[in-house]
């Protein structure tokens, strides 16, 4: 790399390692983020020597990874190219986006870019995960850019449901990448300015050769309200329950929301409170970096509400998605050590319900009305995600030669690619990507080079990836019908039972139904056990097998079940 | 009963056992169905002598009902009643109505009452389930009315998404109460004619004690729109896709459905294949009974698909909630045996989401649009229940003086007694009940007088009632963090230990990651037993704590799970 060459396109200026157009005309673009239904936020981009990634977020467990806490790319490509890996550039400071930094870094540790709120973000995470090497950070202005390797990365403000977002200007040899992050337009934002459309059209007026968009929001038509409008409503839900207390659920790092819950407040003679662990160290971080304006009286720490009556509290907590363990869902249940719901109290939940957490939400929402709280649902709230129209006026600025639809299930993929086409693109220029593919792009071509690994990780407890398919098939047997355990002392010189068969069930059935079965079980083994004996079989893994397969066939006949059959052999 | 004395209230007149007046004043309404975040359509109406039920439904089971199949209302007291339950009456054939009754008709065998439909549904049920004794089932028509003990029991026509359905005007000495089951006002059925609402005008005008309305749509303004729109949009469809094979996802029991998608394929040339097995049973129930009106070589078998071109094809199936096991799943998933999808089928969903299915739903759309079908999802669907308009048009013409909102999560029932009092009842005479509630109502009076056993019964497999609370948390652990088994032969006499420890994980983590962690746990548990023998502890029972807790405690600090740990010690 010390000899270099310099190339001009539009007015950006590159050095290129010597040999880098011999063994790379294109840049490609490489997703990393997992399974087929889950997406994790993570893609590479190549050029020549060089590797950056954008964005390195967890996704929430499916429902058949039984016990799992959150997953992780598997970054392999990553580890492999090591060498090669220049940074990472994260759009926005959400779990789905910086989440998994703190596993992923301690493999590929490189430096990591963003604006200031997401660093901030991201170092609070760094902190609680104890790294073992020091990471780089650095924090990125709107409008400036990173020079790393072969690419030029080119931070540009644009909006979303967390103050800091950015979109990212790719400026590689050859061509231009737009990355919108998530994104909206706003035109009102409650923090900082709308979305930069001034140099988004510069960049589509200098030739921009892929466009890679959000499509969260592609199946809805017009156009996201503005953030602001959600201030409105809380003015007048406030106003109309006056003499009530208010508490308001939502997401820790809707900095902007929280801003006008805080407005809202002080605005009415309220105290606020800040409830739920995350809500806590967002909002710390984000009252110390001056992103949310707030009176020095207007915060109190959750035991002095009791000094004020109840018209005079505003209480802002997690557990708008009904997580079982947040802070309201345990008020809801009333397992919540310091907070008690009482009948007129007003709960807000100032949030949409992402697909899949519905029944536990209107389970909350059932528990509150149970105890008389008034429950508003959806009413304060409106989504971080650009609809039809915005993404329509993003392809009418950046005017892409290609389109890579990015962040959302396979189905929006499909629509966004509906909505591109739509807008001049040629059906054959838009590439819905599988994790693990490998697109080339050069000034003028596009196909699908290779395939790399890619995976999800399965985090449980303090274990990264000591959780797989056998160990969640076998924990799902379990789940579904429990376990039974065939145990056996046997005399290891002459083969002779010495003690057993004991069996044993847990998670099968009722303990006073069981005893009868668990005798006809005994019957049933011992039966097994004189025809091992008949047959002088001595293979304790036949022996294990016959056991097994005899038990389950008596129990599917017997009762439909399947459990998890164990036959334990002692040799004494 | 022998002697009868007659009483007249309104032109109705009833016969009253000789001390019924006495015993009781009022009509007791008693809701049996389960559970708080789980109901199942069941209650029970008292006077005097006499009980009826009114609707007998399954519910399906929550996420952590682990392995349980469904949830049937436990029925202690009407079992403790016997003698005085005069029969079942069955206001429509969906599951969450009749699917209890082979369970519940073991134990509590009375005559059921229905529409021909919902007689025919329930003996479908009842052939599968091979009762031990004859039930009686009896067809009543629109418009009838039967008498049982203190009860007249009047069916009324409704609308709803499945035909046959009824409202019961329950007569009884203390006043008329009015259930609407599940319904909708549609003024263009497809099948049959539209709900009476000139009956239930009579009936206000007469006076009605009590409505118990379904409250399913309560939330949404306006009016639900008329099964028949749907009817326009499947032509529409079948149009603009007339070169495609077309499949349609819908509830096996929407027989109006099912017959306008039957409409729409005679129309454009198309032959019907039915696949799935419970829709299979209830179109050939249906169109035995004449509610399906079909052309004899409209259906054809699923093996004769493949001698017609797709453009002639439709398909109606199972899985519009994306079951796991329904047919629609297991083509999407590459399952199916007979039928796979192909770029260009056209799927329809013609559904909408019931909530908590949402994910597994679009796991189903994502899947079809990867293999390159074309889903279109919620526009070929209109709802089975009545918005807020239709049910304010009920309490007009009704004019009850009570109320008791039915069907639908709390936050509905609560929303129902805001339209209600709204609608002009008075506050307190808007009952939300909570299941095992006794509401004696008389002409002037509601008061709770009561509270009855009431309760979910799990079904797993063939098990009734075998699978609680503990079983369920036994599963919950295990599928969670899996098993460690500690196994131990120890000599009887002496109580030394012969053989072991030997350590087995199911479920726990990787085999290639066990061996060193288990060789760790047997040192541990190695550690425990050397302090066992040092206080000379005996008792098996304490021995085997202190390894739980001592393996706990390490698996805890070590890796922040929680293994369920079962120690299994062998007597030789």
């Amino acid at each position: 790399m010390s000899k270099k060459k310099s190339i001009e396109i539009g007015d950006d200026e590159f050095y290129l390692a010597d040999d880098a157009e011999e063994m790379s005309s294109g840049v490609k673009i490489i997703p990393l983020g997992g399974l087929e239904q889950i997406g994790m936020n993570i893609t590479a981009f190549e050029f020549g020597e060089s590797i950056i990634v954008v964005d390195c977020g967890i996704a929430f467990p499916e429902e058949e990874m039984l016990g799992v806490d959150l997953v992780i790319p598997d970054v392999t490509y990553l580890k492999d190219n090591i060498d090669r890996v220049k940074g990472f550039f994260i759009t926005h400071g959400h779990e789905d986006h910086i989440g998994a930094l703190p596993y992923v870094l301690k493999d590929v540790c490189v430096p990591v870019y963003g604006t200031c709120l997401t660093i901030a973000l991201i170092e609070n995470k760094l902190k609680e995960h104890e790294m073992p090497k020091k990471v780089r950070t650095k924090i990125v202005k709107y409008g400036q850019s990173v020079n790393v390797g072969d690419f030029r990365v080119e931070f540009i403000r644009t909006n979303h449901s967390i103050a800091d977002a950015a979109a990212l200007a790719i400026h590689t040899p050859a061509g231009i990448i737009l990355h919108t992050g998530d994104f909206k337009i706003d035109y009102t934002p409650v923090y900082g300015e709308t979305i930069d459309l001034c140099r988004l059209a510069e960049l589509g007026k200098k030739g921009v050769l892929a466009l890679m968009c959000d499509s969260t929001n592609v199946m809805r038509p017009g156009y996201t309200m503005s953030e602001r409008t959600v201030g409105k409503t809380f003015d007048t839900i406030f106003m109309e329950n006056s003499k009530k207390r208010i508490i308001v659920a939502t997401f820790s790092t809707n900095v902007d929301r929280v801003q006008q819950i805080i407005n809202s407040a002080e605005k009415y003679g309220r105290k606020v409170v800040i409830e739920g662990r995350s809500m806590v160290n967002v909002i710390t971080t984000a009252c110390e970096l001056g992103y949310i304006k707030v009176k020095e009286e207007t915060f109190i720490p959750v035991d002095m509400m009791k000094s004020y009556p109840d018209e005079q509290i505003v209480l802002i907590t997690t557990g708008s998605q009904g997580e079982a363990m947040a802070a309201l869902s345990r008020m809801a249940a009333n397992l919540h050590k310091r907070i008690t719901i009482k009948p007129g109290d007003v709960v807000i939940f100032s949030s949409s319900a992402i697909p899949g957490n519905e029944k536990n939400i209107f389970k909350v929402i059932n528990e509150l009305e149970m105890i008389g709280a008034k429950v508003i649902f959806q009413d304060a709230h409106v989504s971080g995600h650009a609809c039809q129209e915005e993404i329509k006026l993003i392809y009418s600025l950046v005017k892409p030669k290609y389109s890579v639809p990015i962040h959302g299930e396979y189905r929006f993929l499909v629509a966004h690619k509906e909505l591109a086409v739509k807008m001049g693109l040629e059906k054959d220029n838009v590439f819905i990507l599988s994790s693990g593919d490998v697109l080339e792009l050069t000034a003028d071509s596009a196909k699908l080079v290779d395939k790399v690994k890619y995976g999800a990780v399965m985090v449980d407890g303090l274990g990264v990836g000591d959780v797989g398919n056998i160990v969640l098939r076998d924990r799902q047997q379990l789940s579904e019908s429990g376990l039974i355990i065939v145990a056996l002392s046997i005399d290891g010189a002459s083969g002779e039972i010495l003690s057993g068969p004991e069996i044993i069930s847990k998670g099968f059935v009722y303990v006073k139904e069981a005893e009868e079965l668990l005798e006809e079980l005994e019957e049933q083994v011992n039966a097994t056990l004189e025809i091992i004996i008949e047959r002088q079989i001595c293979d304790w893994n036949k022996m294990k097998s016959l056991i097994r397969d005899s038990l389950a066939d008596y129990l599917w006949k017997r009762m439909k079940r399947r459990p998890v059959i164990m036959p334990v052999f002692m040799e004494v």
